[in-house]
């Protein structure tokens, strides 16, 4: 079983943190054969945290664990917190394969989806 | 005149904020006639500050700015900090025709353009 998970840093805004789950739930049913479960974790503030949102994914049967920091920028928080994070899991779940993409500001596509924004 | 300005939340790590700089370049390069010019400013920490991006977008000519929070979910700095900034800039350019859209999380393109990143 392969699981996608967003890291997104959480906001004491609730509405935040929910916009952040809808949009795993939206990415769940546009997801196809590609990933079993998409689910979100936070870096701060909002549960889950990484370990619980990665526990939890192994807990439902992931095998293997595809992460996306819902970020931006490469701030502290990608360049280091997330990867820290991330290392003490791989080491705590040597049995599944866990994997970090870039972050999602990093998409090439990222001129063309924000000019798509505007235009639409 | 017509320019776009990202507003980006500023970090200590220069790498970042020179992100946000060169995707402002490359949405310059993309807009065609859409826009005259795409500039950025940042929320806190680095420069140029929102007033000042905003200036600037002015004394090179502007009569309309369209503002775009290049943030991904709708926490405290999308919902109060950044409309507060863009409010006073308003008030006290009152012959530019300045409309903030809605960050870039909100763009029901995102569940999308996240999946094709993880695809690709």
């Amino acid at each position: 079983m392969h699981a996608l998970l967003l890291i997104a840093h959480g906001s004491r805004r609730t509405a935040s943190n929910q916009e952040v789950q809808d949009l795993a739930r939206k990415i769940e049913a546009i997801a196809g054969s590609q990933f079993d479960s998409v689910s979100s974790a936070f870096l701060e503030i909002a549960e889950p945290d990484i370990p619980t949102g990665i526990r939890r994914c192994i807990e439902a049967g992931a095998t293997a664990i595809t992460i996306v920091p819902y970020f931006l920028s490469a701030g502290r928080h990608v360049a280091e917190d997330i990867p820290r994070e991330i290392n003490k899991a791989v080491s705590e779940h040597a049995d599944v394969k866990i994997n970090c993409l870039p972050h999602i500001g990093a998409n090439p596509s990222m001129p063309d989806f924000l000019i798509s924004g505007v235009s639409g």
